[in-house]
């Protein structure tokens, strides 16, 4: 039996029919709303607790919002999707696995750090030109509040923030992949190996993810015989400043400069000095919320078109860091362009 | 454009060119080796920390040896392998990280609570069929004391188990997909939904699991008009002894009796009054075990010709039970046979 096979090179995958990114909805909360990107997200809170009476319950009804706010957009009932890929920070996903029991869709439960958004994206990419669906969701989300206090330290004690720190984006992203219409498509996913250069400290994130996606975009490169300036943009996340400047520097070392199509979610999500974020936005919405939000717009707007997103996770828990664990990274690459 | 559609159905897909599980390993923890299934498992550790210092550490250290023989087994380097999906219940899901982390091999982290193996199964199986892979591995784990300690209490405290509790399955299994030779066939996925039917007690989670096994079991036999009888085994997991026996009589009322065919993963691993397991195992490792183990071995034989394994999993969080959520669950279903 001879199957057709996608693969090209090591990692990635060549898409025959391109699934389309036919509808994409951002929320975010009230310091995201004050950031650079603010025009382009489709719904900024002005309560992040949604009235809800707890932070992990209000994130997991933001995601709620994003997939029932996309579906709208794209004239669709929750009976027209085939699957549902969707993750978090949270332990045991419960932001998804709760968002998901508001809906009657089969659902594939993720875990990718704030590289969800990527992950989610390829797996429904790869499902839908599989020939398995025919329209399919993909989302995640994080939340400021929750994230804070399961990873770090209670919210009322006030602690002192690194340097090196990023600040969890409050917001979730969602998006629907479909076959027909004038949309952005995804051509390639390139899927990431983990990788761990050492790091240990727990508020440097950025350093731990910068192997990890340059790892991804140096194999990106070679499998599809693409260059950075085939891109109009490359966007990582969330590596936040510190991991994005190191990140251009590592990849100089197998001969790429990406410096000019370079931007990285957790950089440009925040003002980072005025709204004292440090180096930047993470969690899973930072990239989902700059994807859907700000490069989807501007792809539809056809200002981008090309662009290949590179979602990065820190894939440590509380518990491997107190055991004296370093940081493992992951970083998934999706390419999308439009006509 | 017309794509060759593969759904069947609401949520069942069949697949043009079957995979093939080449290879399935199986370890286990000291009691689980002491249980009924004691002959059909790989290896039987006599120590539960494999010579770490940390019960967590030992967990993935358990992936790792499933993993790294499953590829002896099948006679294949992780050069050839495209893809690994594995997920476990820790927070972060850091036994299959830090277990990935040891091999070069692009990685989908997965979250399903104790229905892992077959969500990972189920998105290994799609991704080799629509021909975006030659070689796929699928792999999950549990740990008794890496869970009690997260999900209940400190193992020192000695807490006293409720009747309907179940005891965590320490194992690991793990499977490659392939093309090639003469091996049991994966022929149909029906992914599940997430259904609550309000259950709370997190020491009975045979009955927050039973309903999503039935409505995904129920869904299987509409799309694709079989009937339980079709199969010689249908083997769900871990609903344990109550759950088992509460799908048997939920399952009724649709129609199905079910009761000639149904073993479950979590009832048969342990005997479950002698080694005091109360309700039966669970955990990831669980139908992890007891399909790398017991059915794989018995289809290998030809002793069973045809099984549909419904892992089930209990999607709550220690925060979602505190903030008086009631337990979401899951359960896909993966048709496998051999000639």
């Amino acid at each position: 039996m001879q199957i057709h096979n996608k693969k090209l090179g090591s990692q990635t995958v060549k898409f025959d029919n391109p699934p389309k990114i036919i509808a994409a909805y951002s929320i975010v909360g009230p310091k995201e709303g004050q950031g650079p990107l603010s025009e382009y997200f489709d719904q900024i809170l002005n309560d992040d607790t949604l009235g809800k009476e707890s932070y992990e319950k209000a994130e997991s009804q933001m995601m709620f919002t994003a997939i029932s706010e996309t579906l709208k957009k794209a004239k669709l009932k929750e009976k027209d999707i085939d699957y549902l890929f969707s993750g978090d920070l949270l332990n045991q996903i419960i932001s998804s696995s709760f968002a998901a029991r508001e809906f009657s869709i089969p659902f594939f439960g993720l875990y990718g750090a704030c590289s969800t958004m990527s992950e989610s994206l390829s797996l429904a990419s790869i499902i839908m030109d599989g020939g398995f669906a025919k329209y399919v969701i993909a989302t995640t989300s994080s939340h400021f509040s929750s994230a804070e206090r399961q990873f770090r330290f209670p919210l009322e004690y006030g602690s002192q923030r690194s340097k090196t720190a990023q600040w969890t984006v409050t917001g979730s992203g969602a998006l629907i992949l479909g076959n027909e219409g004038n949309y952005p498509v995804v051509t390639h996913v390139t899927t990431g190996k983990v990788k761990d250069f050492g790091q240990k400290d727990a508020n440097n994130m950025g350093a731990a993810m910068a192997p990890a996606a340059v790892d991804t975009m140096v194999n990106h490169f070679k499998d599809t015989g693409r260059k950075p300036s085939d891109y109009d943009l490359i966007a990582t996340g969330d590596l936040g400043v510190i991991g994005r400047e190191l990140a251009d520097k590592l990849i100089e070392e197998f001969g790429y400069d990406i410096r000019k199509q370079h931007i990285d979610c957790g950089e440009i999500i925040f003002d980072n000095e005025k709204q004292k974020t440090e180096s930047g936005g993470s969690g899973c919405g930072c990239s989902a919320v700059v994807f859907t939000g700000y490069l989807y717009k501007k792809l539809m707007k056809r200002e981008i078109k090309k662009v290949l997103l590179v979602s990065t996770g820190a894939l440590m828990s509380t518990t491997s860091s107190l055991q004296g664990e370093t940081i493992p990274g992951i970083a998934h690459a999706v390419a999308i362009e439009i006509k």
